[in-house]
């Protein structure tokens, strides 16, 4: 059990955090789910973090770290099921969560990813995968 | 960590089984599961075991358990994400699965719900329930 498993769930990849993150575990984490997103070409990650008593800074520099490497591959990362104890005490700490955005929990880390992915479809002038997805075709024409 | 976090994703539960099952761990994950299929009145839950290199009898009695603790509270039971060697090992083992649907992924886990829900609601007649999910409105009429 020496691997985080990935899973995918429509346009999202799903990381749900239960052990203690180890610096081989943290790795290897890094390299399936680059893999999956390039795979499975999705454009959105999103890591639970519910089981996680304490988020320290090599947790938080290990988020961020993933969140950047999603980016490259053109995919969104959103932490959710933060504990209230644990915002405390990253607060306490003074760590920032750089680039991650959070929230409350799946469903609505989901709904943030797709929202995110809509404005940057529309953004970028509203390509054919917009209107495979269902936007609303306000795109700006160049 | 001594709680496997079970997360709500549309019209299912989520559980990704990470660590080794011990009977505390065991139990406080069926309390919890069906605390929250009555709390959000889901009809499917997906248990993925990716991560887990064996499933020996007191984790198949487990996951029969859950399925027929569900099962009770109207929800049905599907485990996605079998390893080959496990597949494997509980066949060698002599060890039924009693009660539980697999899949191979979430993916397909969620499909097989939807299904599986759906046939129920028109066997029941198709209730409201069917109209709402978009059901293709095929209910015999009582």
């Amino acid at each position: 059990m020496e691997r985080i498993p990935v899973l995918k769930i429509g346009d999202f990849l799903l990381v749900s955090i239960q052990v203690d993150m180890e610096d081989q575990i943290a790795l290897q984490l890094q390299e399936d789910l680059s893999d999956r997103i390039v795979s499975t070409g999705v454009h959105g990650v999103i890591i639970d973090i519910t089981a996680l008593d304490i988020v320290d800074s090599f947790v938080g520099r290990m988020l961020s770290t993933i969140a950047a490497i999603s980016k490259v591959l053109d995919a969104e990362t959103v932490v959710v099921g933060m504990r209230p104890a644990v915002a405390i005490t990253l607060v306490e700490l003074g760590l920032s969560l750089n680039g991650i955005r959070t929230a409350l929990n799946v469903e609505r880390g989901m709904e943030l990813l797709a929202r995110a992915r809509e404005e940057e479809l529309r953004f970028l002038g509203g390509d054919d995968e917009a209107a495979a997805s269902g936007s609303d075709g306000t795109a700006v024409t160049s």
